[in-house]
């Protein structure tokens, strides 16, 4: 008997639940798989005992289970629980006597760089324990920051929403002849892979976004200003676009110059609000109209905008880390590897977690052009696959139709 | 001869182009019509020479003219000039003499409130120096708080966006166990027909938004906080819907108890950060997570979500704008009548653009219920018509391909 057990945790993305898709297809058409089971609320919720039977739940409901594909966010509820650096804790005997009392032989656990860390630890304590269970990481994250793969599922999807929301704000700004400066927040705290997207918006005609700040520039409210002026000469609506944590060069976040910054339950800084401080700061300064826009949530959870290749790489991830389970793989992430650049091809592959977790692919320095203001072709010829392909959500009386979540069954 | 002239006026709309392209079709295939031309930058750019001849244009171009119906913003620009009360200033006569100079017989005025006083007072105008030129205004906004009309283009497109958008957000919000207040900010000076919208969002099996509030009643802090609290006994995570407009008994906008509002050209305020002072107010007097989103520019310039009723109305009253104009009508704004409410059916109609000018329609009364935190079953058949169909934006490698302005030409 060879049970399965999925969790999904971190942040939501458009198509995370397009891997939970794949994963348990994969694993209720296997004749190796007997059971598929779901953690509600990641492994925090597992803890407690909430748990999904998947087997049941998609008999004679296989049109439902075909749905998560385009349903965003978590459809088995998310958790940020962190657990323990040390494998003594009596945590790590709570869950591996349930996974025995489950006959749980795989753990797909689909998350960011925190989920890998989770992954990293049980399968740590399974090697200690000489336990059999495989415990593999599918990775998801719009940020697009984990290393040791081309990619991330979640990123391409909301590079697409970017890329198109940027557009049509570059049309609506436009409009008047005064001048103005529109200011787009986007998201990344450390990575500016999500704010570089900002560039594929460019139609030939148009150099909007004039600006685009990452993260991995240190930033200068001076010498913005006089970009921002530089840009005005050139056309009368000027369109910047930043990531959220863009910080100047004593390493301060450009936000905390309006106000406080919070911090999370994992002890990072939570951003808001650097559009905003920039867009005072233009007024004040420059004395044009201006106006900020925090491009927040949607921009990673519409899935009307998801990329339909991300959707489909995102079930093949999923797929392949059942299939990896079922071979005994085991402390390892499903990885993707682009095969060729100019005709896009790509083949997974498994990584070893822990060389995965805690830490993060930075956007790289040679694609940030012209003194940080701007972003090389490199990076459009890298992104410009990702997003390809429309999403077919189904709308019904007007609404798009997505799933009721396992943990409002 | 017959010449035509359209302009488009006030803030863009995601379907501002369709009545565009119904009136430029229709005007281009008259047999009465010899030339067709677009002020740039409406009646302002007009003044100072800016026109585009849509004849010359289209020729052998008609695919696109077809792509305006998809493209959102203001094609031929837009401007926020305010005529002169004083119809004996020399700017009227100015205009007239180059209306005469272009053989100008119809014009047509794409707007909001603002734009058909634009029309009120030109063709006041007219009358006073005996004039034949036919002045017509075709509704535009997403507000929806023109009088004399059913519903208003662009409503229905931003109510589906506000519904889809705000359904996604619900899913986002809900993954994790810890309470969370989720503050999203809406479209709205003083009519809530858009924060009304989402509504729409609801599915059966969540309440979410569990609150709504318009600018219409009152708003209490102290009553928001207990709305909350008690939101919160029933589910962990709350999403609330409020108009950027929402103020406190005594007329002070909730987003100045954070900040000075600061005022537009025309002398209304401009407002911003309803829902971060919400967000922050939560945070301190309840003491769980809060987040708030403002929906801003993409609620009103998402093409991708538009209503294709929408679409196709806001075309029509484009055609019928140009048909009454033919006819010698002068003076009008295009309206809509519902002709039956169960079975949605509308007609056209003309009704005097100085009845609809400087006035504005409110959120029915009778249709707030629960003391000002929810909206009636009433609005709900009223709006559901409006954001039937789905918009279908040609996307080219993977991005949405919209037309280029005529003021980037």
């Amino acid at each position: 008997m060879h049970n399965v057990l999925i969790g999904q945790s971190g942040g939501p993305t458009a198509v995370i639940n397009a891997s939970l898709y794949g994963a348990v297809s994969e694993a209720i058409k296997s004749k190796e798989v007997d059971r598929v089971y779901g953690m509600i609320n990641g492994i925090e919720g597992f803890l407690e005992g909430a748990v999904l039977n998947f087997t049941k739940f998609s008999e004679g409901n296989e049109n439902d289970i075909e749905k998560l594909k385009t349903t965003p966010a978590s459809f088995l509820g998310s958790c940020r629980y962190k657990l323990p650096e040390d494998l003594n804790d009596e945590v790590y005997g709570r869950l591996f006597k349930e996974f025995k009392n489950m006959d749980i032989k795989t753990v797909i656990y689909i998350g960011g760089n925190d989920s890998m860390d989770t992954v990293a630890k049980l399968s740590a304590y399974a090697e200690k324990i000489s336990s059999a269970i495989s415990f593999i990481g599918v990775p998801k994250t719009i940020d697009n920051d984990l290393v040791c793969t081309d990619h991330t599922p979640g990123f391409g999807s909301t590079a697409k929403y970017v890329a198109t929301a940027v557009r049509e704000v570059i049309l609506d700004a436009g409009v008047y002849t005064k001048p103005v400066v529109t200011i787009i927040e986007l998201m990344g705290r450390h990575a500016g892979w999500v704010t570089a997207s900002s560039a594929l918006a460019r139609t030939g005609y148009d150099s909007n976004p004039m600006l685009i700040y990452l993260p991995e520039s240190s930033f200068s409210v001076e010498k913005f200003l006089e970009d921002v002026k530089k840009a005005l000469k050139v056309q009368n609506s000027v369109v910047v676009c930043i990531s959220e944590g863009i910080a100047d060069g004593e390493g301060k976040f450009i936000c905390e110059y309006g106000s406080e910054a919070a911090v999370d339950g994992f002890g990072h800084k939570m951003l808001t609000g650097g559009g905003k401080v920039l867009e005072e700061l233009v007024k004040k300064e420059i004395g044009c109209k201006s106006r900020s826009i925090e491009f927040n949530l949607p921009q990673r959870c519409s899935a009307v905008l998801a990329s339909a290749r991300d959707i489909e790489e995102a079930a093949e991830a999923g797929r392949f880390g059942i299939k990896s389970g079922l071979e005994g793989k085991s402390g390892c992430m499903v990885a993707f590897e682009r095969e060729n650049k100019s005709d896009y091809r790509i083949s997974l592959k498994l990584v070893d977690v822990s060389s995965v977790c805690n830490r993060e692919k930075k956007f790289p320095d040679e694609w940030i052009i012209s003194e940080g203001t701007d972003i090389s072709q490199e990076f459009i010829n890298y992104a410009l696959p990702l997003i390809q392909g429309e999403s077919c959500v189904p709308f019904e009386k007007g609404l798009p139709q997505y799933m009721r979540p396992a943990y409002k069954l």
